[in-house]
């Protein structure tokens, strides 16, 4: 494959930007990465493992000359690092970011952009539970999905390119608004989240099961839902605060529904509960259909037959 | 290893009796294992792939002669089938069951079981999402563990017999009492169950998001909940309607705790979220170093980096 960016720096090494360089490289996507941290230690490792071709000690020193700068950071730094890196960018570079919410980046981002500089929301819907310098790998985003969200004015040469950088890195690309990204998003993703942390919080407060009895026994079921609530809490924690409204929309439907199951066991409504156990399973299968998941039973435990 | 007992009739042929008949066979456990189901479509493919020694029409004839009797037939099921065994039991012979709640199988099996016969209950902690004949495999009890509920006026030496055979099956094992059975189960898997179908079906609920956006973006957390939620819908029914109690008491306090976190949410109280997040955090941590989970980033995609 043939570089698509000259230069690109990557503002933030956690494990988003670490899989991006590492991607970047396997896929010779461009000339030269440059990364860089807000804390010292993060630039340490990420210089010792090699992370880049260079790492700078600033966001303003790293975008200096870039094609492209990818702001790997919290949504709620999203703001700050854009203010800071303006002056330092080049005319006619792209910056896009890879947050989770979309119509807040762009309220914080957008006002302190450059008049020749392009900005498009992009938002790689891949991650582990690990994060840090050294969690990425270049695999993080094969066959995932990079969702592509242009601000109304975008340069549609601008957009197509960074398209095709996605694409080049493995994931594959739709475009859509800020608001439908945030709505769909909180149904996949963020809900989720907080439902799986709230569950967690729970089972430790529970006076009468051990902590070891809720830890030895976890294999069914609970075990899922630790591990999404192991995510980074800085993240996790600006993800609620900037897609507040459709958070708080999905969780009062999935409460309303809850309350209905509730009711259902309450009342020893097993027909009830029957076929709404039989229609969630027809959507596991579309998404087994749809190639994002395996068939591998890895929910008792990863790796057991597969 | 030597066999712990002469012959096993396993009763229903899903996938725990599957992956015990495997798992006995690995360990030379038994001289001989028969298996039974309802279905006669399960019993002509367990023929066919040699499950078991031999497969009988009947539970009634499946039990002839066998020291120990593997109930593993749904929740709601399990009454029936021992009223329906009983006549065939042999003297000195122990039943056990595979049931995720252990009040209410108490309550259904107890009444039928013949005088000279013993009954243990048994809770095997592993499972996947798929569910038939041949979804077994002998590894799936390895390291995981199995409750052993024995009733109050239990012999000790059937119950440290049974003990044994779970250890060799690959398991670990600890007693205690139905109640506190069911209420662990409730915390650690019933209640993330429950929790898992509802986000589920809010999802496909959802106008405003399609059925293939939910299906191609739910890498991000809730991949996770649609594997639970594709669990075997009779199962799960069963074990709602039989641990009931303590399923309503954790769903109470899972709403209350919700409800807090949604308030932090709407009022932009961001100290709270990470709080919270970083506490759960550490509960992922303790798992880990239980050795019930790998630290093997799958959650993204399963097998990505392991």
């Amino acid at each position: 494959m043939t570089a698509i960016y000259h230069r690109v720096a990557l503002i933030g090494l956690g494990l988003i930007a670490g899989s991006l360089s590492l991607a970047i490289r396997r896929g010779g996507l461009a000339q030269e990465v440059v990364g860089t941290a807000r804390s010292s230690e993060s630039r340490a490792i990420a210089r010792e493992i090699g992370l880049c071709d260079q790492i700078c000690e600033t966001a303003l020193e790293a975008v200096a000359g870039a094609d492209l700068v990818v702001l790997c950071v919290p949504v709620g730094a999203m703001g700050a690092v854009m203010a800071e890196i303006a002056p330092g960018l080049k005319p006619g570079a792209t910056v896009c970011d890879v947050g989770s919410v979309k119509r807040a980046v762009f309220n914080a981002v957008l006002p302190h952009l450059p008049q020749d500089v392009h900005f498009v929301g992009c938002h790689p819907m891949a991650g582990t539970e690990h994060s840090g310098p050294k969690s990425g790998f270049a695999e993080l985003f094969d066959n995932r999905w990079c969702l592509i969200v242009p601000p109304e004015d975008a340069d549609a040469q601008v957009v197509s390119q960074l398209s095709k950088f996605w694409q080049q890195i493995g994931a594959n690309t739709t475009e859509m608004t800020p608001d439908h990204h945030d709505l769909v998003c909180a149904v996949v993703s963020h809900a989720p989240h907080l439902i799986a942390y709230t569950m967690v919080g729970v089972a430790d407060d529970l006076g009468r099961v051990t902590d070891s009895e809720v830890i030895n026994y976890s294999a069914a079921g609970f075990r899922d839902f630790t591990r999404i609530a192991a995510s980074d809490p800085t993240m996790w924690r600006d993800v609620f605060l900037n897609n507040r409204d459709a958070t708080l929309e999905i969780l009062g439907r999935f409460t309303e529904e809850l309350f209905a199951l509730q009711r259902a066991v309450r009342q020893g409504d097993g027909e009830h509960l029957y076929n709404y156990f039989n229609r969630t399973r027809e959507i596991r299968r579309g998404i087994l259909e749809a190639g994002q998941d395996t068939q591998a039973p890895d929910f008792g435990r990863s790796g057991a037959k597969s």
